[in-house]
């Protein structure tokens, strides 16, 4: 199996080093990830202007190509120019923070896999909760575990999971729960601050608990129970319940 | 009616002053758009860095405020700081280039939309299909007509309506169409060169033509068939079919 790794923190990033080696048991990786750090980069993708690449070695050893992109851009000049045959499984990740509901619109380690379903490629998305650190190595445990079962189930070619698991600096995960995507809001807000020549300036805070009556079966939810998450993702946005609704009333101009 | 308008094209660009006039007589239009071209910034949002604003004046009068971040930051930062009062409809546009088909999965100008609906406002995106040039005053009455119907019919908060016009340099258009999203895959590609050091970069080149054979009640075939289209979108990206397929074969580990 030809297995291709992304991420969206960077290559150099500790979560794609463990990821990358918890998936070689499993088959030949390839690693294709953004050279700087890309979170929040949501599905950006790179078209005025030309995609760099180079050969990034780590301890010696080739590990793989890093282009100054957006994780998007990696996964598709992967598929077209970089690998020698196409992958035939797409995993972005390991996340240094979780991203289960609305986040998924957000992240740049979602759209890695978005990316791979566009080129018909099944693939899934890995994100570990934050808590304080980040036990990398133990979660690449976890995420192989994930991607065999993920295997022997069968994935379709459009189909990608976006798969979190809950902080490990507690107990175990409490098992694997397949959930729908939470669509509870940010509750975000500003930081409003003045700069040494007194022009006004914001940055984002984290906000409150999002979702906090969410009901089990969300991502949100399972996850701040203690479970690892998968949620099978698509990208047709359609508003279906609306979309006879608003046909019939346009036609009534 | 208080209208915040948005864009992906910066505050500059002339799809976004073609739209603040259109716009006008519908209500008070307040600008917040990024202070540089945004394009394929997909839902990006800023929190690893600060976000600056500007007011920035057109011919002598202010027009509105810049924000040195992606459409999302400047809806999420309109709403929570700059506008007095929250919006009571957000339109973000006019985009130079088409937005249909999986396009919303990369679009800044959708992203503008979509993240008002996070916030609970009602909004639209508008994009322009290209064709040499744009007629922006025209899709700006255009615009105009179609938010004013959507405002007649009743939009839902959490609802965007994605909206794209089709190519004015030839016919009319032949009337408006309440149509799916395509799932066509992009056909792009990468053109490989070389830099005056020979080192290889590459350049995404726009494909042929996408989903050829696409029903017509998709935004790609509507558009191309010469209908200004309309598409209600939603953010909970949960490929329902698989959920329970998933959730069973999951648990007989």
């Amino acid at each position: 199996m030809h297995i291709l790794v992304t991420n969206d923190d960077g290559i150099l990033a500790p979560g794609i080093a463990a990821l990358a080696a918890a998936l070689r048991p499993l088959g030949d990786v390839d690693v294709v990830a953004p050279e700087s750090v890309q979170s929040g980069a949501a599905h950006a993708v790179t078209f005025n202007a030309p995609l760099m690449c180079e050969r990034v070695s780590v301890d010696g050893e080739f590990f793989g190509w890093s282009v100054d992109g957006s994780p998007a851009d990696c996964v598709k000049l992967a598929v077209h120019e970089l690998c020698e045959t196409k992958p035939e499984l797409v995993v972005s990740g390991i996340n240094a923070g979780a991203n289960r509901g609305v986040d998924v619109i957000y992240s740049g380690t979602v759209a890695g896999a978005v990316e791979a379903a566009f080129l018909g490629i099944p693939s899934l998305a890995v994100s570990l909760e934050a808590s304080g650190g980040f036990d990398f190595e133990r979660a690449g445990g976890i995420a192989r575990d994930v991607v065999a079962r993920a295997l022997e189930i069968g994935i379709d070619p459009g189909t990608v999971l976006n798969v979190n698991i809950p902080r490990l600096d507690r107990d175990d995960p409490r098992g694997v729960k397949v959930v729908r995507q939470s669509t509870a809001p940010w509750t975000d807000a500003y930081d409003r601050r003045s700069d040494p020549r007194g022009r006004p300036y914001f940055w984002l805070t984290d906000g409150g608990e999002r979702g906090p009556s969410d009901p089990p079966e969300t991502d949100l939810a399972a996850l701040r129970a203690g479970y690892v998450t998968i949620t099978p993702l698509q990208h047709d946005l359609t508003e279906y319940q609306q979309l006879d609704r608003l046909s019939r009333a346009w036609r009534r101009d």
